[in-house]
């Protein structure tokens, strides 16, 4: 079943570069995001550094040069290829990168028919399984934001996008909260730093019973949101004065003044029901500022989410449906106002596997929920994805509290 | 008593200033410090500005320009010099600050005499001397580090320094934690970013007894601390490899490979007695890690706080003395894991002077305690200061926790 | 007959991409270089956009993004897409641009065919094709300097380099020099930063009869060359201090000291025959300092040419042969100290095509003659090209004067 | 007399320093301009370390710090403090520095009396009279570029500044050219850079019997000049569309579109008649350009200017008098389209003196003339002072050519 979920997986990535020419590929629109060819090699050297090298016999690199060309941050592992400098890597070619994928794969299912039954090597492959599930998501955010480069405005898909029905109002749902257990319940896989398990104190709040819409996100903007410094955060405010915040990243004024929305199905008019994506924490906290509100904190978000069903999306986040608190999972990420820190008791892993997560808990926010770009089963309550606040390249979404 | 306190602050500022030339007084030496002119105006202008334009009847201001020369950061108020370029203003010159601050100072004492019962009135003035307050801590860092960066090295005060008396080993003392009420609890004086009071849960922890020393942190450099990555946060690692960070911000390393450091009096051998400051949260993390333990949470170092006595110290900490819980308060602010957030239900005051301390509460983290440069009177277990990761001219030390 | 330069010139610049990948075509490895792809492309739109939309009877664009894609500096053409971006131009394709070129070529050949006697529709043409020429060479500095990035060292031309045989010693020839004429002398084509011809007083002086190679080069290393300010222009010390200099471009130093070179054969062991290549301004001024000599003037180094045969190289230089005044072409592009400027009674065409040469005439430096990766026919004695005194990327070498 | 020379000069310095504050001396607005004590205290360097220190029995530098601090940019004297840190050397006080020009005239007068007939000393005597002269030029500039950073906007002389008196219409003067003589004469001082004396050939132009007016400038902005590409140099235009040439330096346009102009008398209306002043060598070529003329070349210009009679301003330029060839001398520098290069045959002096010109001789224009600024008898038809094509806080202006 590993051995399944192993082939899927693997398969799914080469399933997303599929639309993309050699050329859409090699290329990185800038040093946060990194190109398709990058993302599957990447994926394919954590198996090959952390599991083959330790454990196969005899065992030699597919090529000598992957191991620094191909790590993204493991210190651990030694020197590795400047971030900023990933889509000058014009060699390997994506043929050869398939062709590394393609005899680690083999390799890889030879080790777990042969070391089937270790639980280590088990928990090795599920994380590295997850790991690449992870990339998927970026694979189709940084493309997202490499085609959107480009003045011919190319989508990913060529099957456009309709716009969509309008939700009901936007209610808002009482919590009682209290001393609430938080962290993974212990239920399948999660990463380190969903744990430990541990308790705290959850005042009563309420949370929005779905994500903010680009509709209610324009009239922000034609009610001069970013015009008025009393709504913002400072650093927030500094981005607005110096123009590189104006409106969500791939929101585009027309010469009319409507509004058109660049996605990974090419540019289309802004749909006004479904969610605002795409934004940077400081857009989501003047957003709830502006109207009274205040972002969830991820104790919070996470004490509501258990009642709430996982769902995944496809390529860009819908309209809300339903009754109760929907839209938690397969349209955006939630910003939260909680900054990204261990849980009490928080160890990383020894070795440069632990680089996972921990060095990454300073000045970055967490981010709750999954995206319409997560892949199906990897989301669950306790999942901490997290930013800086800066960032909108991501399917980042506006959930309201009070 | 107000009246009195009125004085006694306002004539603090300019005792501060005396040892200093009137060229010493117009520099400034980075973005993020200014000039001893400018603080000793800007805090004349919080008076005039918030208090003065809003109660004087037939209200003239000092100085036509003033109104944008010497505001900080409100944009409330209007336009702003730039942050930068205070160390340009030449004029108007130190006599004529004096001047200004004179004249407020004058009509400021007429008003508490015609109104002096007033409550709000009070709890303006009180905050405008609080405000003060913390820019007399500024004054003194930042002509620290103006100072600093003269080759000549010359002393803000020409005492000298002698070296301090060792202190004991550290130890670890317990706390229970439990479900705690943290902020404010109403006795006195407090900004807005201590309350609302409201609980927290906090886990069983214990807490350094005293501050870590020069001579702990010397022996950590000479470990190899800054060659690790693994003891690094990413961010952190990306400064320590740029050069940025090699030692605390004013050791310098001598010819026979000894250390000296620069301080209020002047460059000195260092002294491995008393606590290392000038560190950024990076360095205070990596050192926490590298002996086995972490900084603590501010709820959890508020909470051990209440046992504390509160002390003032004077241009530069003073080595431990003492049993149990010391250099909780006078020696160097600690830094916590915590980011600056608003507590929950928290609300900034409305106007321009809402923007005090709300707006700053992204990517800073909390300091606790107080350091040798606060003024008298001023700490309290409550109080929140807060610092990007980076910033180390302020007295910034390491309490370790479990 | 212009007809047939046309197909030639068009024909060889496909050759030129011919080892390349999809990928390897659409990469740019930093804001002064362009991706293969673009150069196919802008060299066919200079067509399009100067001829065939004045000349063609209902022109219709191949592209409507075209005209914008593709402007590389034309300010009279209108917008153009920014310099530093063009490597995120994953579309059109390389199938789409060869597409565009074919098209392109197809009009222009009927259009040649109706109109070829037409004397401005010829001047056009072969502008267009010396323009093309120019990018030609800028194709194989380009894409080499792009390879150079990658950490695999691959080479644009797999058949290796072997060492070549030692030149003799380095003489000085000498020149009477006089009141002479300088500027195209009219028999053939010029640009117009050739123009016009005339009368500039050379005082006698002397031309080494060769270029300076790598070993002697080598030898001016090892002498501290690069650690003695004496021997440098202030900007060029500001370059060495700052680490941005410190050996020729494509140089790599081995753990034994010995030197490598990237060449477009891939990396080799510098070759101490072969001319020293890829310095700045800076450099070659510092080593004629160095061992007593200066940089030619451009009048000097073109009175001198007169005398010289025009011979063409093939990706990479090779030592210099034979007696007298050798590798005047075909080798390097060798510096000059004279600056960029008009001729005396220099007027550029109006329109658009007048910003060919004329605006860029301010801070670069003149290189006189013509290199290894120049096309055959396109070099001649008064050519002047240039570049700014830091530029390392073209195949640039040192003609000693004295 | 060299004594009195030296007396005059030293005590001139002083006297342009008598009208600012401490403060003002101390500022730097930015790293291209140096604090008034920094410049009184770098010419007293310079007589302390070029003669002093070689020529003093028993010499002992006044301060040791002073040797490094107060280094401008000479390697071959050692280290240097960073000049973007001038400003921060609050110490030593001004006081101090007029102790130290004391000390050092003093022991310069013991010298001059002991060995006054030593020739090889008076050169350099005079070399060091004529470098604080320079400097007396830049104490002007800069300090006109920090009170202009300042809101208040405060004069350096109170006095006020009235309209002046029209001009006549600008004229062209012809000139025959030839193969002329250009350099230094031999009469009197000359720095290196103005040898040696060589023939140089120069075709027939003509030059403007006067500078460009305030007033003609404002019609080129009024007719569009900041906003059509074709009138720009391509680095000029850049810089145009980055905002950061809009108008000459101190031009700053009113709520009713006037403008008003800072000068060293304060903010005043600006006075069509004066000639345009603070300009970039992109603006004054834009400006030649724009009428259909050309900027000179230095060789025209040292052979017009022998007919020209040598004239001392002060504080602003006056407006054009008289008849025939006027404002060569004494109003603004005038920028020239000759970069700054070496004469043939021109060598530096042996030592660190030697990097006084020579190494500054690339990526920078040659101005002509002298200013209001230049202290009187410092000026010579001969003279090239030099300025990279973006610097503006000179006073420089625009003499037309064809």
């Amino acid at each position: 079943m590993l051995r399944d979920d192993f082939q899927a997986v693997r398969q799914r990535s080469l399933h997303l570069a599929a639309p993309l020419s050699n050329e859409d590929c090699c290329a990185q629109s800038m040093p946060d995001a990194s190109p398709i060819k990058w993302h599957l090699a990447h994926t394919t050297w954590f198996f090959e550094t952390f599991i083959l090298e330790a454990r196969e016999r005899d065992f030699r690199p597919f090529h000598s040069a992957f191991r620094v060309l191909f790590n993204s941050y493991y210190n651990g592992v030694g020197a590795k290829h400047p971030r900023a400098q990933r889509g000058l890597l014009t060699r390997p070619s994506l043929d050869e990168v398939k062709a590394y994928r393609a005899d680690v794969d083999a390799r890889m299912l030879r080790l777990l028919e042969a070391e089937g039954g270790d639980a280590a090597l088990a928990a090795l492959v599920t994380l590295g399984l997850q790991h690449e599930q992870q990339h998927q998501e970026l694979m189709l955010t940084d493309v997202k934001h490499l085609l959107a480069q480009n003045p011919i405005a190319p989508g990913y898909d060529g099957e456009g996008m309709a716009p969509d029905s309008p939700p009901g109002p936007l209610a808002f749902i009482d919590f009682d909260g209290g001393l609430v257990e938080i962290g993974f319940d212990g239920r399948g896989f999660c990463f380190d730093n969903e744990l430990p398990r541990h308790r705290s104190y959850v005042a009563p709040f309420a949370l929005a019973s779905r994500l903010v819409t680009n509709g209610e996100y324009a009239a922000f903007i034609e009610a001069g949101g970013y015009r008025d410094p009393a709504l913002w955060l400072a650093e927030g405010w500094d981005r607005v004065a110096s123009g590189e915040l104006a409106a969500p990243l791939y929101w585009r004024r027309q010469e009319d003044n409507s509004w058109r929305e660049f996605t990974l199905h090419g540019e289309v008019p802004l749909d006004p029901a479904r969610p605002v994506t795409h934004l940077s924490l400081y857009e989501a906290d003047a957003y709830a500022r502006w109207c009274g509100a205040r972002l969830p904190t991820e104790a919070e978000w996470e004490f509501a989410a258990r009642l709430a069903s996982i769902e995944a999306g496809r390529l860009h986040p819908e309209a809300a449906a339903g009754q109760g608190l929907t839209q938690m999972f397969g349209a955006c990420w939630q910003w939260t106002s909680s900054s990204y820190a261990p849980y009490p008791g928080y160890a990383p892993a020894p070795g440069a596997i632990g680089e996972y997560n921990g060095k990454f808990m300073v000045n970055q926010y967490v981010l709750r929920g999954s995206s319409c770009a997560t892949p199906g089963g990897h989301a669950r309550a306790s999942y901490r994805n997290f930013f800086p606040a800066y960032a909108r390249w991501q399917f980042t979404g506006i959930r309201l509290a009070r």
